[in-house]
């Protein structure tokens, strides 16, 4: 599968590495890709700037947004929330057309402190948001609910028994994205798909639980799992 | 301990009987007591109404609103979110006054159709708004982010082992309220306390996701742990 991952933060970078490992083909899309080659240093939680990552992952081609849209088969949107849509955009929507979105990002807004604000929620969401302004894309809203390591590797907590879930309007892309799930480590059992792309206003707005309860924790390996 | 339940629906009852069988003396608060006690048809989910709950629970006295706060050392708000504010102001701050309120409600609006929005949310939230309008009680958010059959009956799933959330401006209320919860049957281990009031933002934002795992199981015994 050829894959395109938007955004070159810590969610992109270990989307794509775990993607590269097993065998597809992906790029990492960036603004700009000279400006992204210069930073080289670590984030406050010491995850490598991307400057640093490109050099250790060769196998991972930093292009343009346009570019990755336009090579990868499906999309990976690992882009902070607040400048998602203006990434999709310089992505471009002829490059998005009729394929699937996997939109994992959260409309956190740091900007008036901590635990973050959401930019947008309630009555409506960033994966509906997403899917409004690129309709011609199938959006499936993913993985938003957890640290990105979890994303990748559930079994590295509870033996991999927790929950996760898909939304979106395009049936047989939920199907493709629970593939990739599967192959990621998740089991079946726990993906549970929520119905259409409005319901990522639940997975989104969780995620001011999920920021308190990391503030008491001070650990992101944590995760929910649905019981019953 | 003599407690005082605001609200008469399925909430307010579920917590009342379980507060009167663990031999506390309740009163229950409405607005009208002689308009609640011709209520006799069940809500759609069969939950019988309050005219006929009354008769079969002849220990819990329905009283009004400002009579059950005189009474209750402690306040359970198990009124529905848009009318809370509302059921404590007739409650009156006089009443309310050093004691704890244990806000169980949540913020939701089914006036748009379903499933519901939030009247409030992101940078504030019911709990916090009741304590703002409430300075000299003690708000205790918890409990309301499941349906209430687990509140008062935890073992009911999963041998009692999922999550449950506190969160308050004041310590002491809320090592009386988790020990509250205890006796209702909620292991220490289970019981996050995520810090003051304004948390409450994280557990009633919570509900979005919640009312839409529901929509999928169509059964509101679960809950969720946090595993790690």
């Amino acid at each position: 599968m050829k894959a395109a991952v938007l955004g070159t933060g810590s969610v992109g970078q270990t989307i794509a590495t775990r993607l590269a490992g097993l065998g597809h083909q992906v790029v990492m899309g960036t603004r700009d890709v000279a400006e992204s080659k210069l930073r080289k240093t670590a984030d406050a939680f010491g995850n490598p700037a991307i400057g640093e990552w490109v050099e250790k992952n060769p196998s991972v081609k930093l292009v343009t947004f346009k570019e990755a849209a336009a090579f990868g088969e499906i999309v990976f949107n690992c882009t902070k929330g607040v400048y998602g849509i203006e990434a999709l955009t310089l992505a471009g929507k002829e490059n998005l057309a009729g394929k699937i979105i996997v939109d994992i990002s959260n409309p956190l807004d740091f900007s008036k402190g901590m635990p973050p604000t959401l930019t947008i929620s309630n009555d409506n969401s960033l994966g509906e948001e997403i899917q409004k302004q690129f309709p011609n894309a199938k959006v499936v809203k993913a993985l938003n609910t957890m640290w990105c390591g979890l994303m990748v590797n559930p079994a590295m907590i509870n033996g991999g028994d927790h929950s996760t879930f898909v939304c979106g309007n395009d049936q047989d892309a939920k199907v493709q994205v629970k593939t990739i799930l599967k192959s990621f480590g998740w089991a079946e059992k726990n993906i549970l798909d929520l119905g259409d792309i409005t319901n990522s206003r639940g997975t989104e707005m969780y995620l001011p639980l999920w920021v308190r309860v990391f503030g008491v924790t001070q650990n992101g390996a944590f995760n929910i799992k649905i019981v019953s």
